[in-house]
């Protein structure tokens, strides 16, 4: 028997690496015999870097750069090759960095500058984890970093972050070559435009730390500078699909020349891309909570798509199971709950290791 | 595919005979073609009369008697055949009839009222099943209901109940020949003897009311009583297992002949009685909450074992699995919580019909 363990991240509890080894230990006490190929996975969001790093044999690396709010920060990129890298906005200007947030000081900048950083390296191609950054500058910090300049009413050059938008009355300079060369490919899971009522600060800007109040001032004056962007590039990318991801980030990436990619497909046909799945009888997937939304692109179900279409059956293994769940019985041979009875979010997190490797141990028994 | 349905009740959740409808449910979404036999068991508790009715085609009958503080009652009693009725403690003087708790008031007198009666319609056998009393009388009301007086010390025949045992100075009277030459058998899911710290008191007295204060006191009471049944009957049934049951009604009925039968074990030997395992695939079982100790005895290892034996694959389907579950692998292919994530102890109960139906939906597709 051979089975494919490429679980997402379980969010705020276990990184998908974590996920994956439990759910084999769980599986070989009752499948000793069974062949196992494990695949942590990612949707864009925290682990982007690790999943591909693990699937492609990458190497990780250090860089220097700033965080949101322009502090010297230590972080790091995935080298897959030569020629490609991939970042995580969650590791240099996100959660995974502080969990301060001040959405009116914070900047993208740091993205821009690791990834012009990456271009003066040699690499040819920067792929962008877009999930769990805490700006929403419309990721006019990442063009600045890139070559550009904000200039305001008395023609000073300024830093930009996401308080001060409203300061730019024009905007200057040109991206170098060697950067403006590099393709950029933005690994996304929503599909939010850049402003309105389901755009980037009325849709994540709470989870950043905008208030209530502050929501329309926000929203205008992403409006206006995303405006002055169109005037100077010529390119509208304000309504494309993603550019309200990671406060903006998307439309100031796809305003240079970006490509969007949805993230748990892109990450699924990369990571997977070397495996022979018709070799294999099951895949295990699964992720902090699923729920009928699941089957809109989250990583489980992309998993599991991929196994299907070759013969494997796919089983979902997840903190909790949610509303509508069994409208995803169309991509599940079966789906569990970690839950070994009632018990609290915390229990649940706090004991995840635990409670995955038993659920494992028990579905390992049903498919002898 | 042929599936036997045999749980126990989901205590203070749900009946035996509801949650096996919910799991034959479940596994007919899945199973559609299988075929299913429903078995609702139970361990001697409240749930005794109906599994016993279901399982062999008895008659629920309604009889008048008293309950735990002697107001009028109208309870039931189980037909299973011409010369045998069944009967439970708790419907009576316990759990079901009311939650009042006042162990000084709380008499048994109500059980040996029945008892008495069915002897007196024809009935050779009472089953007695021993779960949920709320009384701590050893067992004097029911001997005074069955015919012996119990005198104080002026002389007088006085209403015995848990607070005036050591009132009783001197016992007289027979049990009349009907009701003496019925067998009685004790169908029991503890090993308590009658007195000290593993005894009735000490171990159930806190749950029917008895303060710690009063323990040494009302055990010291049953103590006494005991002794003047022993001399007396010439029986002394004080350390027998199970004589501590239902606040000591085991050992007043084990004084007068009664047998005592582990309560689990003798509901699945007489309820799958007619059934040939042997034609079974799978057996479906369950309970409220299953830990290690379900292992001892408890009805869904009774339920396994019988299964087992006859080469059908045992799964449990409990509302939690608790500490050192692992340990019941050796009787179950798998075994599976309904929580479906986190959730409060209230909001399991609330919706366990719903979960116990999408856990076994889920089971049935890895069975198929």
């Amino acid at each position: 028997m051979k089975i494919l363990i490429a679980p997402d991240s379980y969010k705020e509890c276990l990184s998908a690496i974590r996920v994956a080894e439990c759910m084999r230990d769980g599986l070989a006490l009752s499948l000793p015999d069974a062949e196992f190929v494990i695949r942590p996975m990612a949707d864009g969001g925290e682990g982007t870097v690790d999943a591909l790093m693990y699937g492609l044999s990458g190497v990780k690396k250090e860089i220097q750069t700033v965080d949101m709010y322009r502090r010297p920060l230590t972080t790091f990129y995935g080298e897959i090759d030569r020629d490609t890298a991939v970042i995580e906005v969650a590791n240099i200007i996100g959660m995974e960095v502080t969990s301060e947030r001040n959405p009116h000081l914070a900047s993208s900048f740091g993205v821009g500058d690791v990834m012009r950083q990456l271009a003066e390296l040699g690499y040819k191609k920067v792929l962008v984890g877009l999930g769990g950054s805490l700006t929403n500058d419309g990721g006019a910090g990442i063009l600045e970093a890139l070559g550009l300049s904000f200039i305001n009413r008395n023609g000073d050059k300024f830093e930009v972050n996401g308080g001060n938008l409203n300061d730019i009355v024009s905007i200057d300079g040109d991206i170098p070559q060697i950067v403006s060369e590099i393709e950029i490919v933005l690994i996304c899971d929503v599909e939010n435009p850049l402003v309105g009522e389901s755009g980037a600060t009325y849709t994540y800007g709470k989870q950043k730390g905008i208030e209530a109040s502050e929501m329309a001032a926000f929203d205008a004056s992403i409006s206006s500078f995303a405006q002055l962007v169109v005037n100077y590039t010529g390119i509208d990318a304000r309504t494309v699909a993603g550019a309200g991801a990671a406060g903006g980030i998307g439309y100031g990436l796809l305003s240079v020349g970006a490509k969007i990619e949805p993230g748990a497909e892109y990450i699924a046909d990369i990571v997977l891309d070397d495996l022979d799945l018709t070799t294999f009888d099951y895949v295990i997937t699964g992720e902090g909570k699923s729920d009928f939304q699941t089957k809109y692109g989250k990583l489980p179900v992309c998993v599991a798509k991929r196994g299907n279409m070759n013969g494997a059956k796919s089983i979902l293994v997840s903190g909790g199971l949610g509303e509508k769940y069994d409208e995803l019985y169309d991509y599940f041979l079966s789906m569990h709950s970690i839950a070994d009875g009632p018990m609290s979010l915390d229990n649940a997190i706090n004991e995840a290791e635990t409670l995955i490797t038993n659920t494992c141990r028990n579905i390992g028994r049903l498919l002898k």
